[in-house]
């Protein structure tokens, strides 16, 4: 069974003020930063999770609005854009291709194309390794000059489409993703799909929304305590939290949403489980759709539906 | 320093449905049944926490509607009954005094009166001793056979006035209770204060309110692990949650409430600091109110106000 | 990139007491007995952890000595016992193959062949899908109904060899495992490694010891919660706990070791990182082995290296 | 029933390297430095945990070798230096006073004598408040610019003596401490006993070992996650971890020993029960001693005994 997309490598969001965001990331998130850039005009500031291999995860776009420029995934090898080009481009799906270091610092070889909710994914192999923060010989288990909440790394994003059974069809059809779980409607449509590469309970996942939406992203956190703890450094901050540590139904993930400065969603997320290749799909009701989202409230905040980017 | 008021030792709770609320408290929340009663043709029903040395800390009390009959603090000697009936009598407060045994299993002898909001407080002494449910010698930890929740005791009882002032100077100039937090409106009155005689943030608190309210009352867990797991054990048997686990900006407390069958609210606590009785007491402002209370939120849900009993 | 080993699928181990075996991996470690088979006038308890779909993670073998039978890995596709077969016979690696049922009741179909430190390992596909204890609709995040500790997933399985490097060679290069981290003697060989196919740290790990040796196997716990309220289930029912919960230099995991009734080392583990394919391998030194091992303690037991089956 | 002993106030220990560890208790172990002061020629060095309203809990005093040089309790009242004075005295034990500061900076009015184990031991009353560093209006739970492990007070000293049955009697009768727990040789007498104010497991305990002797001393932890996040810390830094983070059975508290630069065993601890005044002591056999000191190891490893101050 070929594993050519092994991940979520970052996410490019787009921030009407710079520099406010990248103190917010780097200090109260705490994220390192690895670069900054300016490209056709515009200005971005590369950031990365501390235990992360790679040049970047998340990218500062100075932009007017907040939002989602791009998802980005690794895949295992060179020949994986290839393929995937032949596949998107038999499905008349136009196809950019882009040399290492041409998108940016540190960026590998990519493609570049557009799912049908109009969100720009690309997929991309050969970044920048720039080592993750500990010695590659007798190394501690962390960082101990870390600021902030810190993350080890990303984890997943969350967007939203019109039509969430044609973004789902892409994504696993072409894309290769795998359905861990679906919430659908009365009349069997799906609400929300999730999806992943890397046997954990979702890389992508979309919601009932409009098209090129962003709900959220979210960065890996080891416990239920760590999360607590970054909810005190949120709070501490003054940081919008949009919901306090709960759980989730769907994935049976601990998580805390909170807002960056400008309005992008945050989610530091832990738990779930592993995912087998031959995993069935768990199924939640639209009655339950409460508890599927936050399993302890049986209730979806109305934020969680309207306020996004 | 006279330490006389040690703890609450228990909340006397009505309930319309004592079976239902008897199977809630023993196989969800996991207290253990001691006795049942019938007196003056009122059911009862005895509870106690695994850890309690004392016949119960929970008494449910069959009635037509749900609240709280009575909240009853331990006492360290017999004498503190004297001592407490003299002040509360030369305050001209009518005090009624009880042998042990008088007012069902396992009681101890208790005095009894009402304060300024109409909350019927009793102080007891003497109580039947069955101890906690491991051996004298060489005891585990923790029983292995405990079901639910279980936690291993009650922690505190927070209830509403109309008069917080009255209430408050009642409970420090007349029982001796030491104020740790208050919220004081733009005004300058109290709001909300925190009482305690444990060197724990609060053994009573109480919030503006209707007379003779009961806002919760709250077990001690462990730790904020236990809370999470609890809340998980309240989501599997359909329990309401009213505020899934978050933390308390007075206390620093952490917390989930929830409701009974019957709609009284329970709380599970754990978290605090350590109160001397030179302890000088936090204040917090009308606009800080809802970081007092839910501090990750900061705001306070409608409910938390408007659903009592 | 092929993925086709995904991870441990089971292990084997050898029991001198079945009966007082299955008591405790059911009872204690709280496993799910999903099978008993005689075989070639061998009786087997066939066991699975709450979260697994499979028919068997854990097969205990009646037998006069204690000790691993064999580790067998789950691969994704039928069509990978093949490519391996070709693999390993290139290699003049003796292969036996077996049809689906032909190991046991729930089994898939197999092949087998001899590690170079004579470990018996079988590669297999198509094991019966029993499905977790949970509905597919709307399923709560955990059983509520399980006994002992409960973990969730078998995670790996640690041996012992007299040359390490050989046996590290076998499975990088015949079986495509992937090599984590490794302890370095002075000289630069080889005392022990880790290698993976499933993203962590370790599928399997080998340490320098006598041939066909067992060090332990290990199951997956949730948090560093989990393994403490582990080690009081375990303290409470008497089992010999080897290793007191603490953390791992390599994988950075947290851990407790302890004992069957007859002598098979179980651990329990939690935490470690997330590996992508290009995932350059951290080094120990000989000097540092002791904090690679036990990370607080910076010294290893004597136990640790002497006892194992 | 009189209230005066509160808690453990601060101890005293001598430190053939004073800025050494000042250093290490500092930065390390995160306590705060709030004096120096030079009297009689002998440099000292004051330290407070943040959360402790009083100048301090730990001096550091320039000594030729480590231990001991006294434990200081807070009473409540000015008045139970008189009434413990009164005691002392009819029991023929001398007593000197001290006025406020007379012992230095921010020090309260005090008693000190000596118990039979030859350990100093002092009252204190009055302590300069320094405060928290927290507000005293709308406080967040934590200050955030802590450094290392940070405990947020000091909790318990656990000393050796050759009679532990007359230090025992002498805390109980004289000083008014109750007995909470008790290991008893095969002949009936006391190996070891834990005694308290505060309501927890111990504000003090003993040994069998040398008079005068220092075990160690306690700070509190909030929780499990917290005693091992400073593991990893301590681990960090390269101090010696004595014991990694386990359970007593006495307590039921978690804990992690470990050792200043000079080889004063430190713990953190947390856990524990509520202790009414009339709780009723816990017993623990010589047969179950490992156990009762490490419930996990059942057994207590030769340092425990034979390496103290």
């Amino acid at each position: 069974m070929p594993d050519r997309i092994l991940r979520l490598q970052h996410v490019e969001v787009r921030v009407p003020d710079l520099e406010l965001c990248t103190a917010y990331y780097t200090e109260v998130l705490g994220l390192i930063e690895t670069a900054r850039d300016v490209r056709d005009g515009v200005d971005r500031v590369f950031l990365k999770c501390w235990d992360e291999q790679e040049h970047h995860s998340v990218v500062l776009r100075q932009a007017p609005t907040y939002g989602l420029d791009h998802m980005s995934f690794k895949v295992a090898d060179a020949a994986d854009l290839d393929h995937f080009t032949d596949r998107l481009e038999a499905a008349s799906v136009p196809v950019k291709r882009f040399a290492a270091r041409e998108l940016g610092p540190g960026w590998g070889a990519a493609i570049r194309f557009e799912a049908p909710s109009g969100h720009l994914v690309e997929l991309v192999h050969g970044m920048e390794r720039v080592g993750n923060m500990l010695p590659m010989t007798n190394p501690p288990p962390r960082p101990q000059d870390l600021v902030g909440i810190a993350p080890p790394r990303l984890d997943h994003v969350f967007v939203m489409a019109e039509d969430v059974e044609a973004f789902t069809a892409f994504f696993t059809e072409l894309l290769e993703f795998r359905l861990t779980e679906q919430i659908l409607a009365n009349d069997g449509h799906q609400l929300a799909t999730f999806l992943e590469r890397s046997h954990t309970p979702h890389d992508v996942a979309v919601i009932t929304g409009p098209n090129g939406g962003l709900h959220h992203f979210a960065f890996w956190m080891d416990d239920w305590n760590g999360i607590r703890d970054a909810a005190d450094t949120l709070a501490y901050h003054g940081v919008q939290i949009d919901v306090a540590p709960t759980r989730h139904g769907v994935t049976r993930g601990y998580t805390t949403y909170f807002f960056d400065p400008v309005g992008n969603r945050n989610e530091l997320f832990t738990g779930g489980y592993w995912v087998d290749p031959d995993f069935e799909p768990i199924t939640w009701t639209e009655e339950e759709m409460g508890r599927a989202i936050f399993y302890y409230h049986r209730e979806v905040n109305e934020r969680f539906f309207t306020v996004h980017s």
